[in-house]
């Protein structure tokens, strides 16, 4: 989600965007996506459809900024009580959610987001997250973290004919731990 | 590039394919992406859009289909007399290449294939090719270098701000040669 500084919360821009998000999440629930159009969109919403072109663009845009306001997590990551417990739930969840379909077409659409680099900065909030729970460990950084476990998972559904495994996330995990 | 069996190389089919995929290249360097259409491509390449179209489908099946064509390396993985030198230089190129607007777009084309997979078994034979040069060597297995090293190029340049530092490459070689 975009918030463009100087904007009021709750106010009427705000509401605008909630409602658009809203109504593209609930269109892409019932019907193919390539069927979702602009007019659709703007009509389940209560906006004209020219509000959603100056705001978004295009509908790929609009896409993309649902899809990266998505990506934000409804909560933290699962409390185990360790370091490899909580990684092994947030890496086992993440491989879930990102092999579904509404996963898939979520990391395609980002792509289209003129910002697709947030997607890497919510991922290292969770983990920094998980990491300053244990400040007595030697945890791995939050880098290493992505590019042992978001990157192969991803990787692998998007060009791989097979997702990772649930095995070799758990090897992933020892060799980031590793020192 | 999709050879179907039973066709002949070199065959009518084979001919119309290359010229096709010739068109399509020469069409993407001189000119924006998003003007390039069938029209364009046939009457470069000497035949009709609806040759196309029976054969391709529609215009992004072509490009996933061309995109995935460019992704056969031209040549073997530089031969630097050690395990360590030719995954350095293997991994050095590709991270140089799909960093480039031309892989970048290649990666995305690449995802409207049906079978996108076919990118890792083409990653998987280049390393392949470098692991059996060190017979002697305890070398990592091929899924470990791709998760390791094509992973994280990718998976950066895709959804993050930065791209892999060569550093940090180098980092993540040691890790994958570190049995």
């Amino acid at each position: 989600m975009v918030i463009k500084e100087g904007l009021r919360p709750g106010g009427r821009s705000a509401r605008v965007q909630a409602s658009v998000h809203c109504a593209v999440r609930e269109l892409l629930e019932a019907h193919e996506r390539s069927s979702v159009t602009v007019p659709m969109i703007a009509a389940r919403a209560g906006v004209t459809p020219s509000t959603i072109y100056r705001r978004w663009g295009d509908l790929s845009a609009l896409l993309a900024d649902v899809a990266v306001a998505r990506m934000r997590p409804d909560s933290e990551p699962a409390d185990t009580g360790s370091l490899r417990g909580d990684l092994r739930a947030w890496a086992e969840q993440y491989l879930d959610e990102m092999s579904s379909e509404p996963g898939r077409m979520m990391m395609r659409d980002v792509q289209c987001s003129p910002t697709p680099g947030y997607c890497v900065s919510i991922l290292s909030g969770q983990l920094q997250t998980i990491v300053d729970r244990y400040p007595g460990e030697t945890a791995p950084s939050v880098d290493r973290l992505i590019n042992l476990l978001a990157a192969p998972t991803v990787f692998r559904i998007l060009f791989s004919s097979a997702p990772l495994a649930v095995e070799e996330l758990h090897e992933l995990i020892e060799l980031a731990l590793k020192t």
